[in-house]
């Protein structure tokens, strides 16, 4: 008889998580009732947003609740079903989170078509993290030909495909990635025009080499240090799209020093969170699917295998020791 | 024979300004040409923005230069003309700078009705700083009925425009002061809801009493704690007006720790320069002399006496010494 296995949150992490920080259990695969169906899924995604989860403070959404199965996205497969909208076979998006099944009467659920786009794809570039860095981009920093846009994490499953994005729109492109493997793959695969490794230890003066014409537009991942660099690089009228900050979500907040440049340049900075802009997912999941079907965007994947794995995954991923869209392997 | 007095900046401060920086020099009042003016100037403006154009670095417009008259507003009278749109005894809005007399074909010169605006208010609540309230507030904050919006140097020329257009809008407005006498007047001549004391010692706990509801619009005229305690009180999708950071204009930057509401907020910050969105001024002006001239939007000011004060009296805006619009009386 087959198990369903769940990683839980049973405490919240000081810092750093911990891999004590969940549990792994096993219960019973969810009977289906009527209308419902029972989902296998295949890969679930881990994001840096459920860091900013597991903590128990004011934020965007409710935080994780404490012995309850970590949330996050999916794919899988229809093992059973008994609600005609969704056959067994069908490949579906869902938000089952860290487990192997997961049953819906199809809440939350969209079929996707695996015949171009890899299931696992629809976690990363044609999926949230895709649609994010459309979002920033279309939505916030709106770049023009010609402009400069520079993208932190740009390895990541986000940063990756903000770049690929920008340069189809005519930009001149720089990421800031951590490690020479990395910038090398930001420039030799995804074609950025260039990659500053923040790690090298001349992030000021390697941005400044990287973007002669200063900084138009940025799509920011990470905050600390890049953020200062990048804010004393911008141009006038500069927009700045806060996605993430990655550098802050385990410890204790880092200051910004370069404010000033926002009242000197007139920058716009603004936050967001792609699950408030839901009116543009369809345009941006059609755009994505088309352009990673040509094989006009590339992106790479991190697959931690088995259910087991996660939690170290997510540490790991934290760290900064993914390369592009991590997911974890359950089939 | 009258001569002209002025004041060139001679040599550029390290942090605070100091009287030596500043020289005083008599020179001949200006010969007028064909189509020009002479203006005797009646006062001068001091504003914060100054300060940022005496160093010699990149920003939004070119530094002061040296041995050269201090640029700034003014308003005065004409004294001849050889322009037929500006005779004699016309009183005029120009930007003369730290001098008595100033000359022009008309350039830059706009004619003013005192009959229900007293002329130096054209320097203040009807001129650059009320525009800077009226845009920074309607064009960035954009409130709505029932918001909180929260003002720096509530007392200034511009917060306390800002924070009267906001109560005529129906938010709920908190300003921030240094000292109980400026809050006192806050609160009594200019009709905010509550004042935050930041000489006081709590302003944090002082900002959280003031804004039981968070903050929706915060215009920013200082930087340093002040923002730090208000984007630590932001609500969703709070909109904050950047107009100047003044608490560092004289020294190191002051580093940000909360910037990261922006993102668990999905807040917009956008800096502004007011001279950058000329289309808006016919429009304000003519909303802020209504208001003025009947009786709905009160100003203070203090008042140098002379040009010799200039330089103190500028000195003293920057540590906060003045009370509403800085202006020096030359006549």
């Amino acid at each position: 008889m087959q198990t369903n296995k769940q990683w839980l949150l049973v405490s919240r992490p000081k810092g750093e998580p911990e891999i004590g920080n969940f549990k792994l259990v096993e219960t019973a695969v969810p009977e289906i009732g009527d209308r419902e169906v029972l989902v296998r899924n295949h890969y679930m995604s881990l994001d840096p947003y459920m860091r900013g989860r597991m903590d128990d403070k004011k934020s965007y959404t409710a935080p994780q609740a404490l012995d309850q199965v970590m949330q996050g996205g999916t794919v899988g497969e229809v093992v059973a079903s008994k609600n005609a909208g969704y056959l067994v076979g069908a490949k579906v998006v869902g938000a089952f989170g860290w487990q192997l099944f997961g049953r819906s009467d199809g809440t939350g659920l969209r079929k996707v078509d695996t015949a171009k786009v890899p299931l696992s794809a629809y976690l990363g570039v044609v999926g949230m993290p895709g649609v994010t860095a459309w979002y920033g981009l279309n939505g916030i920093i709106e770049p023009k030909a010609g402009e400069t846009v520079v993208v932190s994490a740009a390895s990541g499953a986000v940063g990756a495909t903000v770049g690929q994005l920008a340069k189809l729109k005519g930009c001149r492109v720089v990421g800031v990635a951590g490690g020479a493997q990395k910038c090398k793959a930001v420039v030799e695969e995804f074609g950025f025009d260039a990659c500053v490794d923040y790690k090298a230890g001349n992030l000021d003066s390697d941005l400044m080499a990287a973007t002669p014409s200063g900084i138009d537009g940025y799509f920011e991942n990470v905050g600390g240090a890049v953020l200062d660099a990048v804010l004393a690089r911008m141009n006038a009228f500069g927009r700045i799209a806060v996605c993430g900050l990655i550098s802050g979500y385990n410890g204790a907040p880092i200051p910004v020093n370069n404010f000033r440049s926002v009242l000197s340049n007139r920058l716009k900075i603004q936050g967001f969170i792609v699950s408030e802009h839901l009116e543009f997912w369809p345009t941006a999941l059609e755009e994505l699917a088309t352009l990673v079907g040509s094989g006009k965007m590339k992106y790479r994947e991190t697959v931690a295998q088995g259910i087991e794995a996660a939690p170290e995954a997510f540490i790991g991923l934290l760290k900064g020791r993914n390369f592009g869209k991590q997911v974890v392997k359950l089939v």
